[in-house]
């Protein structure tokens, strides 16, 4: 039997903290005299005392270190159980949502997917607009510290490559999780508070700037307007490319560059990749819109960098429906979603390092072929990458595209197109946002799915939230034995 | 510089065949007593003296063994000119065909793809439909022996786990590719003869029945109709079923039960596997038509068990379309048109055995999560699988989902809807046949593609039915240096 209590002390603790930050909504809506304030003074109180109650019963069982299984349970845990919490005031707020959408929205806000239910966003309470952008703003940070501290110990999709990197827990999962949460929020706080005034000097107002900040970069996407960032065309494209990208980048590269080291961002060879990638395709489209949709070259420019970057970094802003363009951006936005930014970073999907571990190890197995008895070991930034980490990567690569496949029929048996099935299976996954087609496509909007659709969907989010295999590993028999 | 003349050679002879083969075809067209047998005439001397010329000029750099380089170009080689030969009809007879299409209907006849680029099959003279339906046949054959003899040699793709398995050719490729052909050919010929006698019992014309039978028995899926196996609904579609399915198992099993040992084929996990997954499917789909369509049931088993077994063989056979039928189905279908069947067999796409290997490694990687220290081997019937199978598997895996994502891309480049685009890629690179969507699919027809996307098509089956590597290997640096 597995010792639940560390866990349980931890997720409690972290419902009461979240249940500390409604305070905050609930001081706009008060300020701005709507009546909605009292929703999060609920929500508040119940949050805080659940999670209050919970770290309370768990707390005699509180220990620096985690097991394996406590640790797996940990991680899934808090993205399943905050997300419960977290939709509460969607649930006796204005939206007045039913369950199954209170939880969608709050699941894609805590997973930063940024796919959303709601319609008529403009319309609703300062303090709930608020609440969904803070959601993605704590997953974003969280989802930073469980990539740098949970995976790797967990040797999930390969993360154990970074393990050395910086941060090496020495089986003290708990307190290097602290540790590194701070130094992390020091930076990820920095840049939000740059990325608001940005927006800003770009024209938006106090409450915009502040919302897309949080939602910008968290690469979450969620928007306070229907049109998202079609309200704000112009100059804020830029400022919100910019962020986008950054927050795509490997934080603990931010650390070290407070610490005076520079050389590690420069030398990164995904940050290198990823960049180059964006470029290629910035031009591409632009070229494309150019010459093929006639545009001009500062709007084809600035429409293509916007929308490459935030599908590449798996933000989802629209600010147009590029499914106008016609069928070739379209089909690249669809692929290039399922690549993503870096490890490390808010980013989702299957990262750039896992291309280029994969990319080596084939570059490697072709090697072989032609020369039979060498022996050709795959590198990554120069070093040589064990077969533990390849086999990880395998098995996420195949478990990604298995569960795509997977979830698109699943989707297509509750009734969902064939587009809608396997773009909504994708975005999902890659916690993209957006899917493809007239239903949840760049213009379109998740609330006319049905039920089951909803939960797959936000079930596919925590799924691909966490890598996969720290879902798929607690459904093996043998994480029960032992 | 590698030596080309042995490769010369045997692609020389093979080219002489072709050509004799060819009589066929001129001996119909001639009994029929269309004016039409001059064209076979015409391309047979063509072929048979070019074919001879090639030959002769290389006959003196002959052996039994050939190098890693040879032997790449030699598969590669085969594949890549005798289409070239086999559209010579397609020019110059009653299609008269530009280049583009004859070629492209070549190389669909030749991978066994059986996507189609002419219409008004119904009118055109028996000589042309026939040798639609025999480069297929060839084409069937030739992919057995390649991947019996050839790929594992080369390692590709993780055929190399089928090396020990009947045929080592101790560094003897040709005489022992010679020899197996010759085994297979007779097992191969065996059913054939088997399909066409049980489509003559279920009412179809003799020619009906041989050229449905060389292209059932190939999975390849070429018909002499327009309407394609909708012309025979009925009895017929459960007599391609079974036959389908046959082909789809591995022929090296078929060998060992004329040997008398039925054991290996009782035994084989990938049969086994391959067998359960079309049982559940059918099942599935069945349920589906009978409860949400309201079909009976024997027309919804009929059209569930031909379908199912037409896409996830590969073959491409198309008795309705199942677009009409829902996304569910849809969806279904273009993934199991993924899988495919068994290795040795004339199917293509990623194939069960590979899927197994994936899965196996992927349980031995949860295993090792959760017990870091332990040991654990990925095992395949019972033995372990090694690094360097698992590997290749995995570079296949990936290169080809890889592949499928850039050529939907290129595809879309050209003009293409996202449909077309990567149900397009799809099914080129699976050589299935036919696409999804309103121009591709199981009721369209290629004919109307731009000829960009047509070559782009053409090349992709090339590269999928040589298993991706053969193909991308030749490609690198590597391969023409020592
Ligand atoms: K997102
Ligand atoms: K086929």
């Amino acid at each position: 039997m597995i010792d639940l209590r560390p866990v349980g002390y931890v997720i409690g603790l972290l419902v009461s903290v979240l249940g500390g930050t409604m305070l905050l909504p609930l001081a706009v809506d008060l300020w701005l005299g709507n009546g909605e304030w009292s929703v999060f003074l609920e929500a508040a109180i119940l949050t805080i005392l659940t999670g209050g109650v919970l770290a309370l019963a768990s707390s005699n069982g509180v220990q620096a270190g985690l097991t394996l299984q406590q640790t797996f349970m940990l991680t899934t845990g808090v993205w399943l159980i905050l997300p419960v919490f977290g939709s509460i005031p969607f649930l006796i707020g204005a939206t007045d949502a039913r369950l199954v959408d209170a939880f969608f929205e709050a699941m894609s806000g805590m997973t930063t997917t940024g796919s959303t239910v709601f319609s008529g966003l403009d319309d609703l309470p300062a303090g709930l607009l608020l609440w969904r952008s803070m959601l993605q703003w704590f997953g974003g940070v969280g989802i930073i510290v469980v990539a740098m501290v949970f995976l790797p110990e967990l040797k999930v999709g390969g993360m154990q490559i970074f393990r050395s990197e910086a941060f090496d827990t020495g089986g003290k999962v708990l307190p290097r999780a602290a540790q590194i949460a701070a130094r992390i929020s020091v930076v990820y706080l920095f840049f939000t508070v740059l990325c608001y005034i940005a927006y800003l000097l770009v024209g938006l107002s106090s409450f915009d700037a502040l919302n897309h900040a949080l939602t910008t970069m968290s690469t979450g996407g969620f928007s306070t307007y229907d049109a998202s960032f079609g309200t704000f065309q112009g100059p804020a494209e830029y400022v919100a490319s910019v962020f986008m990208v950054l927050a795509s980048l490997p934080f603990v590269r931010y650390v070290q560059i407070m610490g005076g080291h520079t050389g590690p961002m420069l030398r990164d060879s995904q940050v290198r990749t990823f960049l180059m990638v964006v470029l290629v395709l910035v031009g591409v489209i632009t070229v494309f819109r150019v010459v093929v949709n006639a545009d001009h070259l500062e709007h084809a420019f600035r429409e293509a960098i916007f929308n490459v970057t935030s599908i590449m970094t798996g933000t989802g802003f629209a600010s147009v429906d590029y499914q106008l363009w016609g069928a070739f951006p379209v089909v690249i936005f669809f692929f290039i979603g399922l690549v993503g930014g870096c490890a490390g970073s808010t980013c989702c999907s299957i990262k750039v390092f896992r291309f280029q571990l994969l990319f080596a190890s084939i570059r490697a197995q072709i090697r072989r072929i032609h020369a039979p008895h060498g022996v050709f070991t795959p590198r990554y930034e120069g070093r040589p990458v064990s077969e533990d980490v390849l086999s990880s990567v395998m098995a996420f690569f195949v478990l990604f595209v298995v569960s795509l496949g997977v979830l698109s029929v699943l989707l297509a048996m509750t009734g969902l197109d064939f587009v809608t099935s396997v773009s909504g299976a994708a975005t999902a996954l890659a916690n993209i946002g957006p899917g493809l087609g007239d239903v949840i496509g760049p213009a379109g909007n998740f609330a006319s799915l049905n039920d089951t659709a909803k939960w797959l969907i936000a079930a596919a989010m925590l799924i691909g939230r966490l890598e996969l295999l720290a879902v798929y590993a607690m459904l093996s028999l043998t994480f029960w034995r032992s």
